[in-house]
């Protein structure tokens, strides 16, 4: 049976090229694996798979009882398929919090790290095979690596992040600043997605005193895109939580290279979270947060309501 | 802050030595750490410690908030404090399957491999350190892969487990027949425990078609020590399911030399379980299942009602 390999359901550039390297590596090793999506990739996945010669992975919706699966960069249920605790999990390959709720019918390989990446795993876990990985692995890897560091902007990112991906971009020849900035352009093109799905794009949802928040991070080099948008992804944010069973969207964009986060206050319960999570002094229908960049090393841990 | 390493409630040799290991390398590391105990260890773990000069960690019963821990040869929250999401969990490493429940507040170090032992795995991630440890840290280590893996009798045993037990006991200068024969020994000299507590010495519970079984292993090279308790260990299985809120208590005695497990039949559920899970024929108060050695790998996933 051919192992499936994905991530979770809203596909960035980790998600998407992770599954890709991870399935290369099994089938490297004599184990049938083929890389699956569990959702459509943002602008700057799919710009990182044309860039190194892959067609995306086929979309999946779920999973079939007994199916041999190996998970990676997400150990949460509610980012994977319906059925996953009835799949056959040979593997998990993460760097985020343990959240519970997956379980296992044996004991399986299970790693998790404090990395920025999963790329960055994986290039660990692969030891030497990943030196005589082909340059598309290699560039998958950078890619991974510099989209979930910001390009090593983000506080996430570790030297080992670093080390790494300096080490491929020396084997690729790839010049890592002017290569970066394709990709981030590649992401900050969001003209042909509506108000919902930018909401949706980079999302994940906490419980927060007693309130499920919706958490949505837009990370560009082009904020003016999206706040140019500003009334109208207010005015979406009440349907998307609604219909997504949240209480409240908050959206937080990104700039990459001012390294600071512009967070849209729509009413009352936004302005509160800004100014008890942030120190914030909200005076208008936004706020700049300086230096904020990481949903799960800064926005996350402060969030309080 | 000293970072408190320790195993499950029910330490046997591999709870009470791996928790000394990793607080040996986590302090060869630089970081302060000690080992902590979660009950009272089994015979064979008590020999053990005495057996490489240790002294027996303290027994502890709950963590404060925030203090930082290292979780060992489990991931399951019901054999940990009850505190024990409101430690700093630094890191966890085990060989059991996933039971989902802990969470983290962080993304943190979680190693989980299907090995048969904590220690194997520990082995392997110190790397070059673990031919540095000293001959007592390296005794543990043989010590408690001689007694999850039953000096390698049980299904569980991978090559792994057999190579590295091999290597350090060669390091050591130690004969594992003779020194396995003396662990089994120690655990086999049960005359000191009471019914109940024979019952609860190596138990985990679980579910099973709707009933909670407590299922119980006691692993010995003289069984007739304990199957001549026969009738009083069945008086005291009703005491002690109806205290732990279970429906029934399995009694699985594993003879080690003979590769054989007696479970006991107090009543007509359990003489239905042992013909459903393992095609036993069941004539008296007692059966033998022929190979049957471990409850991870051939008694749980077989266990029907």
């Amino acid at each position: 049976m051919t192992t499936l390999v994905f991530g979770h359901k809203s596909p960035d550039t980790d998600s998407t090229g992770s599954p890709i390297v991870w399935a290369w590596y099994l089938d490297h090793m004599g184990v049938k694996a083929e890389a699956r999506l569990l959702g459509t990739p943002n602008t700057e996945a799919l710009f990182v798979a044309k860039r190194w010669g892959y067609d995306l992975p086929p979309v999946i919706s779920d999973v079939e009882d007994g199916q041999k699966v190996v998970i990676v960069d997400t150990n949460n249920p509610a980012e994977l398929p319906a059925n996953i605790n009835n799949a056959d999990i040979q593997a998990i390959i993460d760097h985020h919090k343990l959240v519970g709720g997956l379980e296992t019918k044996g004991p399986i390989e299970i790693t998790i790290r404090p990395l920025a990446c999963t790329a960055t795993l994986m290039y660990q876990m692969m030891g030497g095979h990943a030196g005589h990985a082909p340059d598309a692995i290699k560039g998958l890897m950078l890619s991974c690596i510099l989209s979930d560091t910001l390009e090593f902007r983000s506080p996430t990112t570790t030297s080992v992040d670093r080390q790494i991906a300096e080490r491929l971009a020396a084997d690729l020849g790839v010049d890592i600043p002017s290569y970066a900035a394709e990709m981030f352009e590649a992401k900050s093109d969001v003209s042909a997605f509506s108000d919902a799905e930018l909401l949706r794009m980079d999302s994940k949802e906490y419980s927060v005193g007693g309130k499920e928040l919706r958490v949505s991070v837009l990370e560009t080099t082009a904020p003016k895109i999206v706040l140019d948008r500003k009334e109208s992804l207010m005015r979406s944010m009440t349907d998307v939580a609604k219909e997504d069973g949240a209480d409240q969207v908050l959206l937080f964009v990104v700039d990459i290279l001012r390294e600071e986060a512009t967070l849209l206050v729509p009413n009352e319960l936004v302005k509160s979270i800004a100014e008890k999570s942030f120190g914030a002094k909200v005076d208008g229908d936004s706020v700049v947060l300086p230096g904020i960049m990481s949903r799960k090393k800064q926005i996350i841990p402060a969030l309080k309501i």
